[in-house]
């Protein structure tokens, strides 16, 4: 049978959890995952993380979405079939995937296996539209079918629910962190946002040797910053005297808040040189060049990791003990948790248990 | 007798034109420059640049000019004078001076001649207080007192109506060219602002192999950019199909716009690691960073350029005969050229003809 051929419901091979409408409310669905190809590895999925992504997509902010869409692109598992090409997995490895399922594979930067940044643009792990023209279904579901060229290896030392935050939080900031070098010791790292991203970008700045500093809108996050996280320094962004004293502290300022916030207020305390990087999703950003050119400052963008940078991400992780601190839910629990995470209400992500919550009939 | 201490009016021994309040309005100011001191050069301006710093300095944009201020911080003339410890100039050398003549010289970037940078902050060439707490006076005066290592040697090939301006708008753009290895063959270079610092901008561009793009808000500019200054390609912004047409064809772009101007709209143009570079000083920039990290993409800010890269300038600039294009006005004619500046009204470079009409009585 071809893939994508399935259409009778006794025949759908995987179940997931979808949003039908703008109302972003999720519930099961039914579906088919194509046959593995030669290529294709085919895992059962254990856990996925909830990412903001989610609620973009479910709830329509970008206005392309494609309903019902089954979201998730923070997945780990357990191998179940090889297609006859495969050479890096075998049956029962722990394997996973993050936000891209396909690329181009020819463009320079799939050639630097950085295919998020695939000049044909990468397929999206869900609502992307794939090369044979099927929309991709995420990890909120029973199974997945992938070319291997799209799946990391995750390390025995690591737990699938940890390893699946890291396949999108987690390289999401370690990317920026090494391709602007602030992976030597002795760095000055300010941290915006303490969330999924901002949590995981303290863990990763600490293991470098760095001097972190995390930058909140509130008092409330010092204790979890400094005695959990284990960050070394905490700013309110209001105490206008702590912020004037930490003017030109900073190499790198890692931006991972969502809501708008005025750079204004934080590029001076970058050093000369200093780099700013904006992983966040604002619908906007405003400042003043003065600030940027006085300083030879930049504002950097950056959008996730390529597979080359996911498997080094993970391995680095498997060898320092670094994991994300989650909150395991099933996923009838889904509605409730982007409920909660559109408010902050999580410490610090989401993870689906998904191979004790969701089974094929 | 010190440094500062003249002040009776028959002992002053240099004529400045200078603004006494907001008005902006210039006359003629008789004031002292200090007697050079062992590492001093003096010499006598015979042209000086007008940079928009002028129009924001003398009319007290920023609210902190001192009046009266002499402004003029592209200078280029002929040495008189040297004192006992200067090495690299003698009497009758062609000599100039940008935007500082003092910074603290011991910091990283002092230590790297990128005294722009200075962490102490340099001392400006006019408006600034210099280390011994006199105000600085530019070089829309007579002569002038600076540390040598604040001059740059004007080689013969260059005129000094022609230098003059390279010492403050053909740094401001060579340097962040440099800086992004943009003096390589084969980039392809936007260049947003056809005035002082972008026609400049063009000329080094061009002289690096570079394929070269004036971007514009008009029409007006194409003839001249393209058959005047040799640029390649001429992008009018409102146009969106073209806009369309040249998403992802530039590595950089180098705004030298001061008006305000939405970044949106020239993002998209950059390819994947694009940088854009800020030189021009509007008050405020928005965009919306998906545009900055889905391409891994840069705004970066720039601030003239250190001795050591001013002299590789001029250098340059004399080897490959490289020149701005100017109009050469008398001293007296100052305030007509500032009012046509703030308007654009000027192709492309104002520069005062000091010799042939400022003189000491």
């Amino acid at each position: 049978m071809a893939a994508g051929a399935v259409t009778s419901e006794e025949n759908y091979n995987c179940l997931g959890w979808a949003a039908r409408d703008p109302s972003g409310v999720l519930s099961p669905l039914k579906f088919s995952r194509r046959a593995p190809g030669p290529h294709d590895v085919s895992y059962r999925i254990t856990h996925c993380g909830v990412c903001y992504a989610e609620i973009i997509w479910t709830r329509n902010h970008f206005g392309h979405t494609k309903y019902p869409v089954v979201p998730g692109h923070e997945m780990a598992g357990i191998v179940t079939e090889v297609g006859s090409e495969v050479s890096r997995f075998k049956v029962d490895d722990r394997v996973g995937t993050g936000t891209i399922v396909n690329s181009c594979r020819s463009c320079e930067f799939c050639e630097e296996r950085m295919e998020n940044y695939c000049e044909k643009g990468a397929v999206l792990t869900y609502d992307g539209v794939d090369h044979d023209g099927s929309i991709t279904r995420g990890g909120f579901s029973t199974h997945i079918v992938v070319d291997e060229r799209y799946c990391v290896r995750i390390p025995e030392t690591l737990r699938l629910e940890h390893a699946a935050p890291l396949l999108c939080a987690g390289i999401t900031v370690y990317s920026p962190m090494m391709r602007h070098g602030m992976n030597k010791p002795g760095k000055s790292i300010g941290v915006l946002g303490l969330g999924g991203l901002g949590h995981m970008a303290v863990k990763f700045a600490k293991s470098f040797g760095a001097i972190v500093t995390v930058l909140s809108t509130s008092a409330s996050k010092e204790d979890e910053a400094l005695k959990v996280l284990g960050a070394d320094k905490f700013l309110v962004t209001s105490n206008t005297a702590e912020m004037e004293q930490a003017t030109r502290s900073l190499d790198f300022i890692l931006d991972t808040a969502s809501a708008y916030h005025p750079l204004d207020l934080y590029l001076p305390l970058l050093k000369t040189r200093g780099t700013f990087v904006v992983v966040g999703a604002p619908n906007e950003m405003k400042f003043n060049p003065v600030a940027l050119f006085l300083g030879m400052k930049s504002i950097a963008g950056s959008a996730g990791g390529g597979t080359k940078e996911a498997q080094e991400m993970v391995d680095y992780c498997g060898e320092h003990g670094i994991a994300p601190m989650i909150e395991l839910i099933p996923m009838q629990y889904i509605n409730t948790a982007l409920d909660r995470l559109s408010k902050n209400d999580v410490r610090y992500r989401f993870v689906v248990n998904i191979e004790e919550s969701l089974h094929m009939e």
